[in-house]
């Protein structure tokens, strides 16, 4: 089962400023072979299932163990059966109509 | 790691209402020995990382598997380190402040 | 437009413990003569969109008064037109499917 | 007070493609003199509390108005007092840290 995953992860405990653990994060996700897409409010992976969800695993041991108590994460992700889609295919998808006359 | 999760997993493809799919995934939560605390935007399930994400994924392939060709799930999840926290703690917690004069 | 409203603050910059903010928040709400419904991740609101989401905002300037530097903050919001529907019956929808045999 | 939205609008009801939507919410944004970024996940806003505010309240009435009977939508939001700063320069921050050595 592929995934499309939008992460979020906020530690809490460690100041107001977060993004050195919102960049070990991206390390961890191009260390297990998956491509992050960064954007102001999250990081979009995509991937088969069990791959994803244990880089969003690995993401919190490595941001406890850079030194934040609590870690507060808010995940959007999509499955579908009916057809393949990746990322950049929704983006385009939503792009499309938007020049459409 | 000990994990307190909330989903809220929307199906598309299958019309407006989806408290059908949502009373399956409270089924899949309570088969897996986890306990679900349902509320008007979700269900929170708490325990170890591995057996609740595993029950996520459950939810995903039996929400497809009941017809639904299409997911959209929003996960808020923590964890910590300085101390063991419920599900319960966290209203107690603020419950307790409420009532304070 | 009437909304159902999940609303989830994160202070960020005031250590781990979050409570007391939540704390305020829900009486943000009550005094404007809301009913937040808390729950482990979030308190749930309804009402007037316009209402609903002025308290939102005057959470943010609460919080903010009492010191914290950053808040993030996660919301789930529903709206529709095909029915009447309230925070109290989603969560009995679910519950009637799930006690029939 | 300034705010950094993130909107992710999900129709129900209208099948499993949503993207004649989005497209919509696109041109509401736009139309208020706002800049949308879109992701795979949703879509970036960033300015006024109410005037974002204001234009999220606007997808919804369009998004009902184009035929969608209900609709659910998930929004992260921050906003800070100690700083100002845009959606660009919190994806910047990251990067940063990624190309230090």
């Amino acid at each position: 089962m592929n995934v499309i995953l939008d992460l979020c992860i906020v530690p809490l405990g460690v100041g107001v400023s977060v993004s050195l653990y919102i960049a070990a994060c991206q390390r961890v996700i191009t260390q297990a072979g998956l491509t992050p897409r960064l954007h102001a409010y999250g990081t979009t992976i995509e991937g088969d299932w069990d791959k994803v969800l244990a880089v969003v695993k690995r993401c919190h041991e490595v941001v406890h163990e850079m030194g934040a108590p609590r870690i507060s994460t808010t995940i959007k992700l999509g499955t579908r059966t009916d057809r393949e889609q990746t990322a950049e295919d929704k983006v385009r998808s939503v792009e499309a109509k938007l020049t459409d006359v």
